[in-house]
């Protein structure tokens, strides 16, 4: 057995160059599923991976249609009936661009610089897309099989809250049944490996707030007609108090303290300076909540993502805007329920409405926190491939972070979940995002011993 | 010298349909003053405007630069030494255009519909600039002379706050020397003319806000990374109180309760039902204060024009943004000094900076109110051309608005001031502005009553 890794890791070391430049491909696609003049991208890339993965001799390949952007579905099931079937998770679309003026190099160029590969969707997820399919070709080409059965879904809607995706899990939950899900969602760096074992629940709206009929001079009309902006800021500025506490009736009624033991992981796997270095700023906000570590993991919060309204160009113009808006994202405790808090903030912000400014609060993605299984065997199976890898065991951290189809498969399926990722990156959601490339080729021979130490649990 | 009269306005008859022609022309040039990209269109219109006035014989033609963008600057001085020298004030850049998609005809073609021309700056204030070009036109085809002697200035940075002025004025005193201003930026309605007699001053700024070093994740930093987009919530949350008064200390400090005569004359110069009815809204705003007419007018306020923040796109983005800001602008009652307002604002904004935010507030314009000279022989002159061609005097009306120019002329020079208009116009500042046709056109010919009695006045 152990020459089905060596033969699957020499293969890797063997094509690296190709590999590298075949990722290019992947990356070349502007597959920005949250905005949609990039429709016709998201679904060219989903095909472009189908693709792929029938020439790996996987079956019954397809790009499954849904409300939004397909999900990439396709198996292997040729290990045999007495070993466990994976269904692996990652996610092929990205994140928006913008500041575009702030890229070093085109996003949607794979560049490579100083050991890293540079493009939107490096890290994440195309890297979670890209490592299962070369660690799938190192096995097949190496050995003539993979030593589990194999169930792919590859989403393509994650960076927008997963919309379709519990519509698509309920509907085949015959097709997706399996016996763990390893989600491939994250970061790995080699030398300080970790593994995210956690994250929050989210919900996301949109405000939408209208007071004249056009934009009116602010000569003429102003002190008579209220300005929908100033009711704008009185919402944005009535969300949090002094403190950093969110202000919403009920936001915190189910908040449950951490037990001493999770907090002690959490604190473990938080790097306080690392994280108010990477963000730029002089020091930590909302302190007196709760610690550091956990206002960033397990704590809710509430952030507005992005406002506008008016005249945002040179120079001055003298209105007062027909209407403004924000986008605001929340994310939640374990226990809070994401419908419940959705309704909390809408009650909210829309009781600004008044006989002169309407205010439409409207709800986007509501998704549930997640856990992995931290007992089976599942992530032992991960832990030892990184320990064969890296020398140490992963360090089991907390995320912030969000994602949502866990909540879905943690909630209505009940299946156990457990998490690998594909090298290291940086500037995830932000200009020059990059996945470094080293982490990303010892993260592949990882990816083989897991698929042997997964083929392994009876 | 009614035959004087007489053949001016049959010159302007005849040619009618070339003068609105001819008018399209002038409305081509995109001179956004206040949007750096149309410098060159700011100019090209200027210097058109030059060669216009050159073909009248105007003599001395220029178009003077300055800091900013060129005063148009023409004389007809050959009325005598006895009779009175007329500077007549109009300006020729417009204010931008968006909401692009809200105009019904392209904004620089002058589009003819159902009487009225459709254009950005047909109304503010192009009918300024060409009501006098072609007034003068009628006057010197039909009688060879003008009946004062006139100097022009045209301005092209009146909607950007008349950032120049102050120092061309300064600069210019000998060349601008004359017995009255006559300020033709304005509005003039034949059914029921009304003359604005006074304006508020007007200080704006801008406002920016600064935290992490670019946009983080939000799901990453929410909680521990403060967000600039909710510290400009608060800071424009902050600035009225619930009535609508204006939050910054000493603000209403400088506030004079008007006269009762004022009070009658604001009071009757002021169609609330219209005005609420032209915004689009169910009711007015800041009622409690003072009466509407009054605040719409006379009282200060306090209006932000524009913000912006963070993700603008469709769909999410799940980020703490690196920065926010907006614009504000403030109309100031009589005696409020802007410099000493634009203090009060600056200071105000910038005490929410703090360990975790930068703040900034940079001032941009501080302009007087302003006020006619209200006893003079010039507003007789103005109101009996007026009631010669429309059977009524005008109403004396007060606007909220501001126009820089008068207040510098008011407190830099001591000239008396007096105001005339052509036609009628909707939509200044807003899509679909347009300037109608059979007002303008009544317009010239009490425009050429009007030069006849200035040049009356000894």
């Amino acid at each position: 057995m152990s020459d089905t890794i060596q033969n699957a890791i020499d293969y890797l070391q063997e094509t690296r160059d190709n590999m590298l430049e075949d990722y290019k491909q992947l990356l070349r696609f502007p597959s920005i599923g949250a905005d949609p003049a990039h429709n016709a991208d998201v679904k060219a890339c989903a095909e472009w991976i189908v693709t792929e993965l029938r020439a790996l001799g996987f079956e019954n390949c397809e790009a499954v249609a849904t409300g939004g952007h397909p999900v990439v579905y396709g198996e292997w099931l040729r290990a045999g009936a007495d070993k466990p079937t994976v269904l692996v998770y990652a996610h092929y679309d990205v994140q928006p661009v913008d500041p575009l003026p702030l890229w070093d190099s085109e996003p949607f160029t794979g560049t490579i610089r100083a050991g890293r590969m540079y493009a939107r969707g490096a890290s994440d997820n195309k890297a979670g897309v890209w490592g299962n399919l070369k660690t799938f070709e190192a096995l097949l080409r190496a050995n003539g099989e993979l030593p589990v059965n194999v169930k792919i879904m590859f989403e393509g809607e994650e960076e927008s809250g997963s919309p379709s995706i519990e519509t698509f899990v309920a509907t085949n939950k015959e097709r997706l049944s399996a016996d763990v899900l390893l989600n491939c969602d994250g970061d790995l760096q080699p030398d300080a490996p970790q593994l995210v074992y956690a994250g929050r629940g989210i919900v996301s709206a949109e405000v939408r707030v209208t007071g004249p009929s056009a934009d009116i001079h602010s000569g003429l009309y102003g002190g008579i007609v209220q300005n929908p902006l100033h009711v704008t800021g009185k919402i944005i500025g009535s969300l949090h108090d002094e403190a950093g506490r969110v202000c919403l009736p009920g936001y915190y009624d189910a908040l449950q303290e951490a037990s001493p033991g999770e907090k002690a992981r959490i604190a473990a796997g938080f790097d306080a300076e690392a994280l108010r270095e990477n963000a730029g700023v002089a020091q930590f906000w909302g302190e007196g909540l709760a610690p550091a570590a956990e206002r960033a993991t397990v704590y809710p919060t509430l952030d507005i993502n992005g406002m506008w309204g008016g005249y945002q160009g040179p120079g001055s113009k003298t209105i007062i805007p027909a209407e403004a808006g924000f986008k605001v994202t929340m994310r939640l405790a374990p226990d809070q329920d994401p419908t419940v808090v959705s309704q909390q903030l809408k009650m909210h912000i829309e009781s600004f409405a008044s006989e002169t400014v309407q205010v439409e609060c409207n709800i986007g993605e509501e998704a549930w926190y997640f856990q992995l299984d931290m007992d089976g065997p599942w992530l032992e199976a991960v832990q030892s491939a990184i320990a064969a890898t890296f020398g140490q065991r992963a360090q089991l951290v907390r995320t912030g972070g969000s994602i949502p189809i866990l909540g879905v498969f943690n909630r209505l399926i009940g299946l156990p979940i457990t998490a690998f990722a594909y090298g290291h990156g940086e500037g995830i959601h932000s200009p020059n995002e990059y996945l470094d490339i080293d982490s990303f080729c010892s993260g592949l021979e990882a990816g083989v011993r897991l698929y042997h130490n997964l083929g392994a649990v009876s």
